[in-house]
C-alpha cells in the first residue's frame, strides 16, 4: 500500500546579492539538497536575470520533480518588500526603480513566489534552523559590506506598515559623525560597523597617529577588513584599535536596540564577524555598559550558527511554507 | 422576554503614577462612566495602597454591580511587567523591589487582574479609542516628567522576551552627553526631551549665553517647562531656542525609531506636548532630515487625541477584555 509522502515537498530559496545570486533547493527538514549561484550583475534587465535563473534551475526541477513537489520560491533581496513582492530602489543592484519580482518569477516558473529583504530572510533562517531556534524575540544584525538587520518580536518578523522595517544600519549612532557614501546621512551604524566602515576607521586612525603599523605598508586600494583583521591578530596596535572602536560603536547601538524590543538574543552574522573575539569582546562590554540595569546580563550576544551562504537561502526558502495556496 | 445584555460588562482601569493613581470604570464602548484618583505616595506599603483603592472603588462596584458585571482590573504602572504581573524596581515609586501587583489585586478585589507598563497602557488606549484607531504599527511616545514609550507592531504590543521592551526614553541619542539624574547613563532621550530635560536645556543655554531673557527673572527652583513655554510664546529667544533644540533631539530620535519598526504613525503624548507647534515643527523637520528616502513623508507625526488622564485608564481597562477566563 502506498501512502502520500508530504515530506517530499521542496522549496526554492534565492538570495539576490549585489554581485552574485545564490540559490538552493530545500526540503521540509531545512536541508539544502542542491545549491549553486549565478552572477547578478551580468544581466542587463531583470527579465534576462530571471531567464538565466530559470535556465539554471530547470534541469533540477525536471529531475527532482519526478518524485517531489515544488511548492514555491522564496526570495531574499536588498530593499525587498514583503507586502508588495517588489525590490524598490536598491542601491546595490543595477536594476533601477520598482521591480515586481514575485510577479515575474511566478510568470516564468509557474510557482508561487514570496519575497522579503535579505536580512529578514537571514533572520527567518536563523529562527527556523540556526541560533534563534525556538526564540520569539531576537534581532539579527548582518555585518557585511553594509549593515542589515532583521527583527523578530512575538514570533513574527517586524515588517512595519509598509514592509521596510529593520533598517538598523541606517540609524544614527554618532550625530554629526561620518558621512555615508550613499545615503548622505551622517553617523549611521553602517558608516562605522560595516566592512566598508572598518576600512574608513583604519584610514582615520592611520592619518591621526604617527604610530608604527603594518597597515601603513598596505595601499589604500588594497586595504580591506580582512587585512586589518590579520594585522590585528598579529598584534598591530592600530589594527587592534580599529576593532575595539568598531565594537564600541556596535555595542552602543545594540544597547539602544535592546531597549527598543528587549530581545532574548542578538545574533551577529556576515563577513565582519570573522574577527571573532576581537570584535565580540568590546561589543559586549559597551553593550552592557549602556543598558538600564533591568536589561543587563540577560541578552545573549552570539554569532550565527549558519554558514553565511546558507542562512539567506534557508530563510528565503522558509517563506515558501507560509505561502497561502 | 429578557435577553442577556453583554454590553453591561465593565472593566476597571487603573493608572499608577508616582504621585497620584487614577482609576476609571469603563464600559465596552470605551466610555469612562466613573473616575477618580487617590494619592499613590500616601501609603507606606502596597497592601495599604490596595486597601485604600478597594475602599474607594467598593461603593461603585456594589451600586453598579446590580445590573452590570465587573470583568476585571487592568493596571498601568511604571516598570510594570505584563508577563509577571509585577512592578519591578520602579524608581518613581516608594515601594521597592518586586511587587506582585496582580496577585494582590485579585486577592483583595476577587477579580482577575492584568498589568503592563504605563506607556504601553497608553498605547493600547490610543489604539482602541484614540489617534491610532485601526493602526497595526505605531509608536507612542510620552513626554512627561520622564520619557516613556509603547510600541505596537503587527497589531500587538512589543513586550520583548521579558516584558520590558519599549524603554525608548533611555536610548542614547547624544553619546557622552548629558548625565541622567537616576540611571547614570549619558545622553539618553529622557535627559533632553522630558520636562526635566527641558529645564536643564534652559539652564544650560542661560549659562552659556549673555542674551537677555525673561527666564533670567525666574529662580532655578521655580523654572519649569510650563514657564519656559509661556516665555517662548511671548517671544523670548532663549525659551524659543529651548524648544527648537528639544525638537531637534526628539526628531533625530524618532528617525531612528522609524528605521527600526517603520510605523504608520508616531503619537506624542504627555505634558510636554502642550508646547504645540513650538515643539512639533522642529521635531518634524529633524525627523524627516534624518530618514532614508524610503521612509520620508510617510509617517504621521501627531499628538494624542485622548485626554492625558484618560489614555492610560482606557488602555489599562482594555487589558481586561483580553484576560482569559
Amino acid at each position: 500500500m502506498q501512502t502520500m509522502d508530504l515530506s517530499h515537498e521542496l522549496a526554492i530559496g534565492i538570495d539576490i546579492g549585489g554581485t552574485n545570486t545564490k540559490w538552493g533547493i530545500v526540503n521540509h527538514r531545512g536541508e539544502i539538497v542542491e545549491k549553486g549561484e549565478i552572477p547578478t550583475d551580468g544581466h542587463p534587465t531583470i527579465d534576462r536575470f530571471i531567464e538565466a535563473l530559470h535556465a539554471t534551475l530547470q534541469p533540477y526541477m525536471q529531475r527532482m520533480g519526478a518524485d517531489s513537489v515544488f511548492r514555491g520560491i522564496g526570495v531574499g533581496a536588498p530593499n525587498g518588500n514583503y507586502y508588495k513582492g517588489t525590490i524598490e530602489y536598491a542601491p546595490n543592484l543595477h536594476w533601477k526603480g520598482i521591480i515586481p519580482v514575485t510577479q515575474l518569477m511566478t510568470e516564468r516558473f509557474g510557482l508561487p513566489c514570496s519575497l522579503t529583504n535579505d536580512a529578514n530572510a537571514a533572520a527567518v533562517g536563523e529562527m527556523m534552523y540556526g541560533a534563534a531556534r525556538g526564540m520569539k524575540d531576537f534581532i539579527m544584525i548582518t555585518l557585511g559590506t553594509g549593515v542589515g538587520s532583521g527583527i523578530v518580536a512575538n514570533g513574527q518578523l517586524i515588517l512595519g506598515h509598509d514592509g521596510f522595517a529593520g533598517e538598523l544600519g541606517h540609524t544614527c549612532i554618532r550625530p554629526g559623525g561620518r558621512l555615508h557614501w550613499a545615503t548622505g546621512l551622517r553617523g549611521s551604524l553602517e558608516t562605522y560597523c560595516s566592512a566598508t566602515g572598518i576600512v574608513l576607521t583604519a584610514k582615520e586612525l592611520l592619518e591621526n597617529s604617527k604610530e608604527d603599523s603594518t597597515l601603513r605598508g598596505i595601499s589604500g586600494e588594497e586595504l580591506n577588513s580582512k587585512k586589518i583583521y590579520e594585522c590585528a591578530v598579529a598584534g598591530d596596535p592600530i589594527a587592534r584599535e580599529v576593532y575595539r572602536y568598531t565594537g564600541q560603536i556596535l555595542g552602543e547601538a545594540l544597547a539602544n536596540f535592546i531597549m527598543f524590543s528587549s530581545p532574548e538574543a542578538i545574533i551577529l552574522f556576515g563577513g565582519v564577524i570573522k574577527a571573532g573575539d576581537l570584535l565580540m569582546e568590546p561589543t559586549r562590554e559597551h553593550m552592557e555598559a549602556n543598558l538600564l540595569p533591568i536589561f543587563q546580563n540577560k541578552v545573549k550576544l552570539v554569532f550565527s550558527e549558519l554558514k553565511e551562504a546558507d542562512a539567506a537561502i534557508l530563510g528565503a526558502s522558509a517563506l515558501v511554507w507560509e505561502i497561502k495556496d
